[in-house]
């Protein structure tokens, strides 16, 4: 096995987030589902758009979001998403770029506009996404660049993957080359809905050692072993996966392995604005820290803070250096 | 003269913001003048945002900004500016009309994209922007209706206008109908670079009476008199206009009429985060007070009051109710 020249590979549904701070009345009137993420087409995301008030926009996505902050955290790593080459497509393909990371998706040159997701953030700071996937749908194996994959020490999934009809082929190419070249396969589980769709085939994914790693927040725990009993779904993880970690909010996480679990406090935040992305960069924490190799328990803690630095402000990405504030907490950078 | 439809409608470059976070070092290697804003072309557009981090979006535009303000403050406003029909353009045209603003100019189906600023926000607050005018450049007198214009109590229009060729011809035009229809026609001096391109013409708009009041700060009043003395250039603001406000950043504001001059405190804030926009909702606060007609000094309160809440946050436009805000103050709306 070479070096790695990437340290964590993101491939995911490349998204623009267009968010919004709303009452819980425009939930309802909408007949959204707090919390979660929904899968809207274009009529639909008309009238939801027409109805949302003044919007903020950021480049989004999940696994994307989480490769910007392992970024932000110092590692070297790289995103394959696939957005059009429209205005707002060229935006996101800036700002990952930016970031520092390597993206070389070829953009759609036709066909659905890029991917948004109208995110409504309520007082409370929960955020409840409506996600138009537009140009992620054409995501193929095509775009998985197999020396890419091989020169990158751990490929990291979105669940989400499984909506668009062929990127899951493009997900089980990327992970069988990863394994190939000796190289990690993580997942997140990503949206208890989502599970929902897919718990057969998330399940068999984890069996089948296609993945080796397990993000899940409780809901998506629970969703996967149909259980409400924390702990029941706990053992079951441990037995379908060599490592899972599982995101509890403000209890922190739990990061279960072969050896033992190991439970890690939340960071203390001074005020929840917009939940927004705190999935996603607490898997950047974690990843950064499987990458540098500093143990389960600093790899929670890292995850822990990138989690609270992006949920006190609007929208999925770091305002601030991560490297720079893992090293102001003491942590290994 | 018939009752007003609305408060105040205002005519400006529609500018969709692309805002960023950075050092010194960026301004001078791009060879910026730090506070200012530049206009730039294509290709310079495309050489500084390919330097450029990771941004957040969000519409823009001096006087669309002052309009939003002066909606969130519980006033009918109104919105005239060009965007092209492009994704940037509709995602420009659903966040003024979500404001609660009307906006009926029809969007350009051919020709440059809309316009863009890409502003770099240093770690004092101070912002920088590179104007690419794009659409904006198409405003036309034909753009400018005379009914609507003659149904609003203020007309407020923007120095920048000066900028596009035709843009000046529908600011005339717009004043002429304003006038005809026994409204008042408000200008802001924008910046004072655009004071030094376009002095003599700004000072003949003052002195035959097309405009009947004068926004500026200190560097734009000191550009429009060419002197370094504060007093003189005030004084001769008195003799050139009937009503001139200029604001002086912490040091508060100067309301100078006929009958005298009336200083008013900034509004203290907790930190200066992003000063893009203050200018523009300091007019906010002050027209809504005008158009409500509660005196100059209570119109500066509320001027100081809205810059103050948007210059602590990002981007240009408030992100809270600035009727609640100005109800907790004590101040009249």
């Amino acid at each position: 096995m070479t070096a790695a020249k990437y340290d964590v590979l993101g491939i995911g549904n490349a998204i623009f987030d267009v968010l919004v701070q709303t009452d819980e009345g425009f939930l309802s009137r909408h007949g959204m589902t707090k919390g979660g993420m929904s899968l809207i087409d274009e009529p639909r995301a008309a009238a939801i758009y027409r109805d949302m008030g003044s919007a903020t926009e950021m480049s989004g996505g999940s696994a994307a979001n989480t490769i910007v902050g392992i970024a932000s955290l110092g590692a070297r790593a790289a995103y394959v998403g696939k957005v059009k080459d429209d205005q707002i497509g060229r935006l996101y393909a800036h700002d990952i770029r930016a970031a520092g990371i390597a993206f070389e998706t070829r953009p759609a040159a036709s066909g659905p506009a890029t991917g948004c997701s109208y995110i409504l953030v309520t007082p409370d700071g929960e955020r409840t996404m409506n996600t138009y996937l537009g140009a992620a749908q054409d995501l193929t194996p095509d775009d998985i660049d197999a020396e890419q994959i091989a020169a990158s020490a751990i490929v990291y999934l979105e669940g989400y993957l499984w909506d668009p009809k062929s990127a899951k082929e493009a997900f089980v190419k990327a992970a069988t080359i990863a394994h190939g070249a000796g190289r990690q396969v993580a997942l997140t589980l990503s949206d208890s809905f989502c599970v929902d769709r897919y718990r057969g085939e998330f399940l068999e994914l984890m069996r089948n050692k296609t993945v080796d790693l397990v993000f899940a927040n409780e809901s998506e725990l629970h969703s996967l072993y149909q259980t409400s009993d924390f702990d029941t779904a706990l053992k079951q993880l441990r037995s379908d996966i060599g490592l899972g970690v599982v995101t509890r909010s403000e209890k922190g996480c739990v990061v279960a392995s072969k050896d033992g679990v190991t439970a890690v406090p939340a960071f203390p935040i001074a005020k929840l604005v917009d939940t927004t992305g705190a999935g996603d960069l607490f898997a950047a924490g974690f990843l950064f820290g499987l990458a540098r190799e500093v143990g389960h328990e600093n790899s929670g803690r890292l995850g822990a803070l990138a989690a609270a630095e992006v949920i006190q402000h609007i929208g999925a990405r770091p305002q601030v250096s991560l490297k720079e504030l893992a090293r102001q907490n003491g942590l290994p950078v």
